[in-house]
């Protein structure tokens, strides 16, 4: 099963490593992975995707959180969440096939962020399939590069008072 | 200095953990990292922005492109290049600061993408810089929650034909 877990850790070297290598010791593969830091610089967030048995997981979840530099760890796969990522595609543009482009674009509320004569950047937002669905539309013109950020998830409020 | 480094790698095992720990072990703080697929499944590709010494940062890329998983590293410090974030950001609303935030959300050309009778959560692509700014100008409503994807670049193509 896919997990998405959030892990708040305090900025001292070597933490990325040791986390990333509590994942990998066990056979996981990292699907992806960002970190940033939060509004007080000495506190990262990291949010990593991967796949993997349910109670493999949970053993990971408890060793995270033994992990000295380790805030608080959660786990959204149950929890009502947003996930979201970014991707730049750069994709080949020609006269006779801008148009076409230019119109997934505005389907997808995609916005072109770099141009040149012989190719479009695009930035887009949103959850893995919608990405996968305009990489998909964008493939037969011929993709140049594309440079996707790791997923980040936030919970979703209550909606009641 | 502040250097934003590109890193493609075939997915192993073990491959995150042995990068980050070339960063840590020589005293680099990673400010900011995303992996993710590349369209190859195999492939992933690491942005990492990191802040040091440029000669340490040479040595460190020399000793990335030994590693056995490293298929190439750019550095795009002195490289034309757009970078891009995403930021994920829950603010408290109520009645009276709900018309204000919507106007900063449309100055930046930010979304909102969750509601509660309490909250906005706001989506935001940008530059670090663009990304600070509205984050600034939505801290006095108080911000509950900011998650951000780490930094992606890509280089601009040239503009002659």
């Amino acid at each position: 099963m896919r997990h998405t877990i959030s892990i708040l850790v305090s900025n001292e070297f070597g933490v990325l490593s040791r986390i990333s290598g509590l994942f990998s010791g066990r056979g996981f593969n990292i699907e992806s992975l960002s970190v940033a830091e939060t509004l007080d610089a000495k506190i990262s967030r990291m949010t990593i995707v991967t796949r993997g048995d349910d109670k493999v997981i949970e053993q990971i979840n408890k060793q995270l959180n033994k992990l000295i530099n380790v805030i608080k760890v959660t786990d959204f796969t149950d929890e009502e969440h947003i996930e979201r990522e970014l991707a730049l595609i750069k994709v080949t543009s020609n006269p006779e096939s801008r148009a076409e482009i230019l119109s997934i674009v505005d389907i997808f509320r995609a916005k072109v962020v770099d141009v040149s004569p012989r190719s479009y950047t695009v930035e887009i937002t949103g959850d893995e399939e919608k990405i996968n669905a305009m990489t998909e539309l964008l493939r037969p013109f011929g993709i140049k590069e594309i440079v996707k950020t790791g997923r980040i998830a936030m919970a979703r409020s209550p909606k009641q008072k």
